[in-house]
């Protein structure tokens, strides 16, 4: 192959390539507990449908920077998580937050700093478009949270300009930075005026409060998020950027790049969306989804926790990232993989295949989040359940009754995991 | 600014610009003759639009190379372009033509071989991937159609892989290849085993026979297109590629990177699409606007022959090349230019800017898609018309009656600007 070589040993994005497997397994028959992939498993608001279904005539092609209706409407809303005006002129519309990340990516000429574990595509995104990568290592002891302390070790090397990938709430740890947290980060790339790429695509998913470290360091830091998550249209594909107006070059120069690729959002899910942002809509739908994801998870981090595993509370998102390294199965299962002599499989990632054979249960291994081939962590999405039953019921009344009886596939999925590390 | 060299100058594409620029006029309440923007002037088809409006509810991530239906809705339609047997698993959904074009340039380690003039996107695409540009001029005199002669001049250096992106029907120009002209154009191309990007956007617009060179050089011919011209649907934004088997590496690369940037292609988009690529659907709708589209192409050519002007007719596309260099008027406009000493804009950008502010007649000056700046060459796209009107007419009785008297904008934004050059 004469491909470029710096992207030809580009890989499908594992979180799309579970999706598929899963449904494959799915359409055969086999019964699965899909905690493998992390999609909203509540419906799209039903204003936002309707806006879509009578919309579908728009048919024009649209400012690549995307409708100024749409940008206003989320500057106002964003507006909550900051103290300095956001102006719709700050922000821009992309096919997905995923395109939007990786045009920062392109356009900054940056090494970039990425927390371990870390959302799978932004390593891909980096090789993609030549940008050197610096891992900072996180461990579960410190909440998977990033050390300023180790930070600052890394930005002290000025031979380069330097962007940290910043995620909270975060996937694939379900974690979320405080307050006083993220005034520490700031402080630090502040003294080496280094950017920061924001990714809030859980934002509205937090269980806690959701701060943005755009609060304490606007002047440098980009706001990535999108509807995939919080208003549950990861097939609609819209996500948005948030600039700072000291980056207002890099914005435009991003807003260029996309008239010559994408050109814009599709006409009529942009009308929609702007319809899923009126706080009327949005805040209601995110509290209702959100209740709802912290009784499941509260659930499931009981069960792991009352069987000797190694987790952290979620904080938000739909996340939760157990180590089963100190389960005695796990010593009889390293014994059985070394027997075999696998060169192209990792040990952890040959557990948890191991896992989806033998119980029908699916979960991301920790290597796709960067984590070491021998430890057993994973990252188990807990969406396996009917989102539009518990928003009905959620909304008519027993939202206080126990809404883990209307998951049997979590409870299952959750008790079979546990029977099998036994 | 710290960005990526090779992309620091990128800058907005011309025609999203140009149709900023004549909207903004037009909400300032000026009279424009839209000729500047290359837009479907015809409603989408209805059983598209109802298609989207009933599946506005779906919103899952979907498969990064599209769904199975559609791509087989495709390579069904796509059958009587070629001879060998298109399969499903051939073809990519992306988001726009445009995107996709970008992605195969930045796959292939390829020198990109660009008849002059072309589509005003190929060059920064080929720019923002670092791929080395090699210019191929054409003539008015031989219907801005590459000679395989000159191409085969280009080849024989072998130092580089070189890829060369052939658009028909054409932008801007209007023309269209034979079938005789694409095997002359293959039998080069195979002896010196190059590819050729296939940009067939316009296919069901042609006003002759369309012919993809496909056909005749399958092992190493990649198509591009998309629904937003003949199916109306620019602002949906979804294209399409189709790859060789030869080429299935490349194909599977870009349906890699697709799944680590844009994700997938809009859930419901895709599927209000698999009902415009039904031949019951896209085949009376195309042959309509065909019809109507040659009739407003033939009655501007014959306007522009009739006063002296030269201009190839139009075979298929909105677009019509004129060159206003004959005009005596000219000669005054050049003496005007010279005297004013710019030195940020061409004589060619200069005369078609103040056609627009003293007439309101909006074109796209030849330098935008590469020609000289001294060449009083524009892009005339003839869209400026209300294709509902004009559809539902062609439905019900009088597509034979004189089309031309429901153009008002077209007659007289034509006749104005003959006038001018008087």
């Amino acid at each position: 192959m004469d491909a470029k070589k710096h992207i030809s040993n580009i890989s499908s994005s594992p979180t799309l390539d579970m999706k598929i497997l899963l449904d494959n397994l799915i359409k055969d028959g086999k019964t699965i507990y899909n905690f493998g992939i992390g999609q909203s498993p509540f419906p799209i608001p039903e204003s936002m449908v309707f806006q879509l279904s009578v919309s579908s005539h728009f048919n024009s092609y649209v400012s690549s920077q995307g409708l100024y209706q749409l940008r206003s409407q989320i500057a106002d809303f964003y507006q909550k998580y900051t103290i300095t005006t956001i102006c719709p002129n700050q922000i821009i519309i992309g096919p997905g937050s995923k395109e939007l990340l990786h045009l920062v990516q392109m356009v900054f000429d940056y090494d970039i700093i990425i927390p371990n574990p870390s959302w799978v595509s932004y390593i891909p995104q980096a090789k993609i478009n030549s940008n050197n990568v610096l891992l900072l290592e996180t461990t579960m002891e410190n909440n998977w949270k990033i050390s300023p302390f180790e930070l600052e070790k890394i930005l002290q090397n000025t031979n380069s300009k330097k962007m940290l990938i910043l995620n909270s709430p975060n996937n694939p740890t379900g974690q979320v930075y405080t307050e006083y947290e993220l005034i520490n980060i700031s402080r630090v790339l502040r003294k080496y005026n280094a950017l920061v790429l924001s990714d809030e695509i859980y934002s509205e998913f937090c269980f806690t409060q959701h701060y943005s470290i755009y609060k304490y360091y606007p002047e440098n830091t980009i706001i990535c998020s999108g509807i995939s998550k919080f208003l549950s249209a990861g097939g609609w594909r819209l996500g948005f950027l948030i600039f700072p107006t000291e980056l207002n070059d890099y914005k435009d120069l991003v807003i260029n790049i996309a008239s010559e690729t994408y050109g814009s959002v599709s006409h009529p899910i942009q009308l929609a969306t702007i319809v899923g942002f009126d706080t009327k809509v949005i805040s209601p739908y995110t509290h209702l989804c959100t209740k709802i994801l912290i009784e499941i998870s509260n659930y499931i981090y009981q069960v792991l926790i009352d069987n000797n595993i190694m987790v952290k509370k979620s904080m938000g998102a739909f996340y939760l990232f157990p180590n089963f390294n100190s389960k005695i199965k796990s010593i009889h299962l390293l014994h059985q993989y070394n027997s075999l002599h696998h060169t192209d499989i990792s040990f952890c990632q040959w557990v948890f295949t191991k896992l989806l054979q033998e119980t029908g249960i699916g979960v991301l291994p920790g290597t796709a989040f960067g984590r070491p081939s021998n430890e057993l962590s994973c990252r188990i999405s807990f969406v396996d359940f009917d989102g539009t039953l518990l928003s009905n019921i959620g909304k008519t009344q027993i939202i206080n009754r126990n809404i883990i009886e209307y998951c049997p596939k979590i409870t299952q999925g959750i008790n079979k995991l546990i029977q099998w590390w036994l």
